[in-house]
């Protein structure tokens, strides 16, 4: 239990995202350790306030909120972490889920498109996700107005569904949507990276949407303009090598240019489930699962390579001088991580290394898709 | 100008298909020794009474009615003839010609769809024949209700269009397209296989999908229904090494499940004339075009082999054999020219030879797409 909470302070802390929170785990073995750690790293990453840790208080406080709902907190590393988000490069460290876990096991499909939809739109993703249902496929969407709620309802009373939320458990968004929220608690599950509490801003929507892919085997988008959010769920579920469906539309409706993109792109058109099962893989695609250098060891279960945190340092390694090199190479656009290596001239091992303390001082954040940028 | 009019009698002449054609005139050298010819081809072939040939009056008598519409009948063979066209493996002997002669020698586009179309989907056809013809592309359809008239208006009055026709010159359908027949001859071309005065009925129009195909470089399939007559313009196109675009619609508008097919199948999804060009090759696609084993002279265009005909004919061959041997092979239902050579065991020679003594005794017939059936 003080693991537990432990885990979610580590989570919980300003500066650990996904990546640094795997990495010192890996590096210190229990979250106790690497708390007590942490405001060395810091402080050598160049930040002259320690990070702000929670307190035990504070994470069993918001523990018992999470309880109350009937909810639980789960961690990457937990036999109940969903395991299509754990092959992410990047999976979120503490998880709040309201309803039945194992519709976080199973074999998932996400539907998403137009908050603005068209009648048409809403019913087509109201028969697919009823379809897909009834082939007992787990529906996966985000919750908001339009093709997500469209989704969920149609997936509702024949299988499981699972909406991926912004904010925490407490706040149903859009506020409408609060008894569909309790429905699908009820007979799916509700799902989010964000603390109890939380009100979502916009700036809490990359991480909802790519909850919603990773989540998934396959990604199919119903009504999307061009430059819309469901086609940035679209390139976090391509990134994360899953399968891309599109339902196709009238080139006069602005609500289809971005699905027929996506097609014109590659994306199975989809007309109805059969499109969809006849192109969902068992697994993501194995291919690009390793592609996060600071995560050999996702290869390394595939071969037997050993994780790079667990080669001895390299006595060699300047990492104030590696942190400069790479802070130099940064921008707050973000940097893809493969690129950072090779242009930093530095070992993958340094460049983490680096990385790592200057995320715990603020001064990187990364990025969903294998990028960081500074901040 | 009477080996014009003696043409025209035997592209007239019943059981005298397109290949055959080809081949009387390149064995016999003139369509007069070709005619003398004919009655001992067709007894050979086993036919009892002699094949119906137009008497010069008769083929007077049409090319006098095209003349007095200001029409033109062009052969296989003369100058005038569409290039496009002319690389089938069986370009139609005979065109009746409305209109402007270069419409049918510029760089076409066919569009064409469902009768019935939405009004979503003429307002899609016409917009994109009008920009289609903006640059400078020829606009070809089937004069049809829906898309086909859609496409022609688009295209009319900012650059040129073609209507492939089914029945004669003079008998414009459906009739109160007669109008649009007479606009789309004064700014572009209406064009037929069909002898002067023919009622168009259904079994023509094969000929005027195989037209429209034949005479594009590309043929954009607006809205059409699953097994509708669109699709079958959209196998021809393909046959003939075209390539394929079909605009993307509602799955659930009947009307576009035919074209969101195509799109599975590879077609290029088509939002626009963007989407078209971006696609149009300069030639056809060189791959297949000597696919017709009857018609490895089309290859002798692009090699230095002499065509089969020109060989020495092989005095092993017993033709009467041959034409029994195949008969036995082919159905009502149409063979493949390549499968019925390898299932002869005869040579092309020998297979060519007794097909064409056999479509002259009216036994069997060449249909589009290298196929031949027994009738």
């Amino acid at each position: 239990m003080n693991e537990t909470l432990d885990k979610l302070r580590l989570a919980r802390t300003e500066g650990v995202g996904p990546i640094t929170y795997r990495r010192l785990l890996a590096h210190f073995l229990t979250a106790a350790a690497a708390i007590e750690a942490l405001p060395g790293i810091a402080r050598a990453g160049g930040r002259e306030t320690p990070p702000k840790i929670p307190s035990s208080r504070e994470a069993a406080r918001e523990l018992d909120m999470v309880h109350a709902l009937n909810g639980r907190i789960v961690f990457t590393g937990d036999p109940d972490y969903p395991p299509l988000l754990n092959l992410l490069p990047d999976p979120p460290p503490a998880l709040s889920i309201l309803g039945d876990l194992a519709a976080l096991h199973g074999r998932a499909v996400g539907v998403v498109g137009a908050r603005n939809a068209s009648a048409n739109g809403q019913r087509m993703a109201e028969a697919l996700a009823t379809d897909l249902a009834a082939r007992q496929l787990v529906v996966v969407s985000g919750l908001a107005r339009g093709i997500d709620a469209a989704a969920h309802r149609g997936a509702l009373h024949v299988g499981l569904t699972v909406a991926a939320i912004a904010g925490g458990l407490d706040q149903p968004y859009p506020p409408e949507h609060a008894t569909l929220q309790a429905e699908i608690a009820a007979r799916g599950a509700v799902v989010t990276e964000a603390p109890f509490g939380t009100a979502p801003q916009s700036r809490h929507f990359p991480r909802r949407n790519r909850l919603i892919a990773g989540l998934s085997l396959g990604l199919v988008v119903v009504e999307a303009a061009l430059r819309s959010g469901s086609l940035i769920t679209a390139r976090l579920a391509q990134e994360a090598n899953r399968e891309l469906f599109a339902v196709p539309g009238s080139p006069l409706d602005q609500r289809c240019r971005g699905t027929n993109d996506l097609i014109r792109q590659g994306a199975h058109l989809t007309e109805g489930a059969d499109d969809v099962l006849a192109n969902l893989p068992d697994d993501p695609r194995r291919l690009g699962l390793a592609r996060n250098p600071l995560f050999a060891h996702d290869a390394g279960q595939l071969s037997d390579e050993r994780p790079l945190w667990e080669a001895p340092p390299d006595p060699e390694i300047d990492i104030g001088a590696a942190q400069t090199n790479i802070l130099a190479l940064l921008s707050p656009s973000p940097t893809d991580l493969d690129d950072l290596v090779r242009r930093s001239g530095l070992t993958t091992g340094a460049v983490s290394a680096a990385l790592m303390q200057l995320e715990l001082a603020l001064r990187v954040e990364f990025m969903p898709g294998n990028r960081v940028c500074r901040l």
